[in-house]
């Protein structure tokens, strides 16, 4: 029976994963430091083990034979989904693969020694290659899945994510934020001038910041004996849904953004450990995308995390551990503190979807071939004067140059962050309409009615629908931003 | 050309066998405790492509190939070390090496619920399946290699290690510490009436231990660039070359146990540090065996760090980090201290050889069917009263039941621990012989003279020739149990 061989073969790939997730989880945690240039060769040498057995034509025949086998309606999704990943993997020629990972490591690799001195001319011709064959990438992909070239890129990193949709709401945003910003930076001056902003300084010994965020985790649901906390130079959340390894770092003389942190990555790892376990090896067992990881994330982090009845729940917690008695008037400031900034990663969820925003439509321009890499510089200021009212002309480093993605060759990828955000604040909606005691439940510590409905909603769905199609089930709409404009509103209106 | 065909086989093997490393590590250092399943399931997936791709026939046809190639002398060692763990990779038929795992894992597993309650009943049918097995292995590798059936199984863990050898040196070693224990317990009772033996209980935290265990690897010469130390619950030497992690287990009311068991594995961590990195993917440039791993380890536990030149060294490290002054009067009978015991792993290293030597004779009578597993716990006895005079009838838990080899199926491995120990005593004496100032440069923290030799004559040897070749290469002389006899004579015999 052809199912029972993608069965096998699926467990024979997720071993690869397996080591590959625990291999890049180590390689940033544990990894001695000379250990760097052997790990680089073993996850080469298994990445190119896993793409070889994950394209391996036999694998087309037998997706074939098994849609004609008797499958109940969970492996028909299943052997659906596999195909689709099995069609994303195969839809370019081999040689092409291996030229496009030579060009981006190069360009990355010049990205990092040109970055720290804004070197943007020494970094510009490495990016236009990588343009260049992210053009003929986009152009393959689309012939094969009959998209247009962009939406090829996106199904990458979100299945059913098309700019139709996308464009029109990200337009909608933008021009609610452009005239929102101001409006938000106002009432928010305001209030600094009545009621002073406090610093939230002191002295955090690592190891109470920690406990204290593992007493989040586990508040917020986290199974801390599927998954565990430990410290990197940049937060993520790596390992597999059976042990999910969250990573943060701290700065012994503020916790807030460390705890932040953890919240976010929190909301990946709650994802990754309510994953259908009995389709863990399958393609439809796994998280969906980037958008509705982000959203998990992000739903932990700013629909939770800056909920003001969040930090009843929150500042208790804050006195145990760090012995430090702040008020809500102390803190909400911070938590909801905005501003204008060059710099993505840094950014606030006001300022935040602009910075996204401007990327979305910059790369287009730049595949599509309306926009060359040396004239991005100039581009990038003209939208950044425009929605932020910052010049980046004369500070490439903290302007084009900010972000690893396009180096990398990662187009497609940024409209996920503020999807992500957009769904978050859709399903909180979903939820507060549902249950109107969300607040108080939260300021109680009872995470379990919000966690109930996403892991009805999101997390038991895995990968069984598209992106936009798990939205849609969940909250009962497409995509809409009304939700997360009223959210900001509500939030920083004034 | 063939020869370049097996180093991109050895190179992909070397990626599998680095993921196996780490994930090993892994789960014994930071996995999540439910994160097993899926590890054992991802790892034994990985094995089995390890597995397959080591035995796949065309290697078979490429080593053949090479060796008509022109070559240098160490591609030519190369190709040859591969043949040989080509060969003894294949030698059994693939249904024999699963049902052999499934048994074994079955009988392992039946061991540990059965050894806190010293459930022999329960145990033996598991163990006689496990010897049955064990019987057949040995005949078919007998039969590939030209070896008498118990050397096959040596041959597993350290190629060119024969009964013929082993068995008078363990003979000679046997009548002397039947004869030397009462003498050297004797002379330790002297000791102890006239000195009595003073506790070197204290609070030490873990922290401090540690920082005091990396002060000692350090010095002598572990390089921290590519290794670390962490915690588990069994001490190890797990990672790769270039990333050796160690681990210990502390205990707060004493040091010196998980600190001798640093240096122990600290031992094994410089020959795996200094094996040759061109080399490292190829089995030539692996670490040689079991017996010379264990002579690397006990090396630097047993000559270096029970020496009492190593504790003038020692000493003021262990006030610098752990607040003790302790004098040599007071820390040389612990680190001396000898004892009649049951448990092999608890023992000393008079008595230690004397279970080893046990199990290596039981072992072959077990093999070659003059003796049965319903037997065993009073052949077991028998010789456990005359070697060390203490019965472990009424206890088959601290008797026949302490270890896990022979319920996992591992045969021939037992003279491994033994043949180490005195390979240690041998290489020292062949370095003092050279080198008459070595206490000197010790105490004065100088372990370079010391390394220098063990790098050019063990560890950059690598598996570029036998077991005994090695040392016979190194040492000038085959075998032979009269320095690890002179060395007890000196150290114990009052
Ligand atoms: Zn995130
Ligand atoms: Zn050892």
């Amino acid at each position: 029976m052809s199912y029972a061989k993608l069965d096998a073969h699926c467990r024979s790939l997720g071993a690869l994963e397996h080591a590959l997730a625990i291999l890049g989880t180590d390689e940033a945690t544990h990894m001695a430091p000379g250990g760097g240039e052997q790990r680089a060769e073993a996850m080469a040498s298994l990445s190119g083990m896993h793409h070889r057995q994950a394209t391996t034509p036999e694998v087309g025949d037998w997706i074939e034979a098994a849609k004609a086998e008797a499958l109940d309606p969970e492996q028909k999704t299943a052997v659906s989904e596999l195909e689709r990943s099995y069609i994303n993997m195969t839809c370019l020629p081999s040689d092409f693969v291996e030229r496009k990972m030579r060009t981006s490591m190069r360009s990355e690799q010049l990205w990092r020694a040109a970055r720290p001195n804004g070197d943007w001319k020494t970094f510009e011709p490495a990016l236009q290659e990588v343009v260049e064959m992210t053009r003929e990438e986009a152009s393959m992909r689309a012939d094969v899945l009959g998209l247009a070239p962009y939406d090829a890129l996106m199904e990458q990193f979100d299945p059913g994510n098309r700019t139709e949709t996308v464009t029109p709401v990200f337009e909608e945003l933008k021009s609610f934020l452009v005239e929102f910003l101001p409006r938000a930076l106002d009432a928010q001056e305001q209030r600094h001038a009545k009621c002073p902003l406090k610093a939230l300084s002191g002295d955090y010994p690592v190891e109470r910041q920690k406990a204290l965020g593992i007493a989040m985790m586990k508040a917020v649901g986290f199974d801390m004996n599927h998954g565990s906390l430990s410290i990197s130079d940049h937060p993520f959340c790596g390992g597999v849904p059976s042990d999910v390894r969250m990573t943060t770092r701290y700065r012994t003389d503020e916790f807030l953004s460390a705890l932040m942190g953890i919240l976010h990555e929190t909301g990946h790892g709650l994802y990754e450990q309510n994953l259908p376990k009995q389709w863990a090896h399958w393609p439809s067992g796994k998280a969906r995308g980037m958008s509705i990881h982000e959203s998990q994330s992000l739903f932990v982090e700013k629909q939770i995390g800056r909920n003001p009845a969040f930090w009843t729940f929150a500042l208790p917690l804050v006195d145990r551990y760090l012995q430090e008695n702040w008020s809500m008037e102390d803190l909400l400031p911070h938590v909801h503190l905005i501003k204008r900034g060059k710099i993505r990663v840094d950014a606030d969820e006001v300022t935040y979807p602009l910075h996204v925003i401007l990327r979305y439509e910059l790369e287009q321009e730049l595949l599509a071939g309306r926009l060359e890499v040396k004239d991005l510089p100039e581009a990038w200021d003209i939208r950044m004067q425009a929605s932020l009212g910052i010049s980046t002309l004369d500070d490439p480093k903290n302007g084009p140059m900010q972000d690893v993605h396009w180096p990398s060759g990662a187009f497609g990828y940024f409209p996920s962050y503020t999807l992500g955000a957009l769904m978050a604040a859709q399903q909180w909606a979903a939820i507060v309409k549902i249950n109107p005691d969300v607040d108080r439940q939260i300021a109680a510590g009872d995470f379990e009615a919000v966690n109930a409905w996403r892991r009805d909603n999101i997390w038991s769905k895995a990968s069984t629908a598209s992106t936009p199609e798990i939205l849609r089930q969940a909250t009962g709409e497409v995509l809409n931003p009304a939700y997360f404009i009223a959210h900001l509103e509500a939030r920083y209106g004034g």
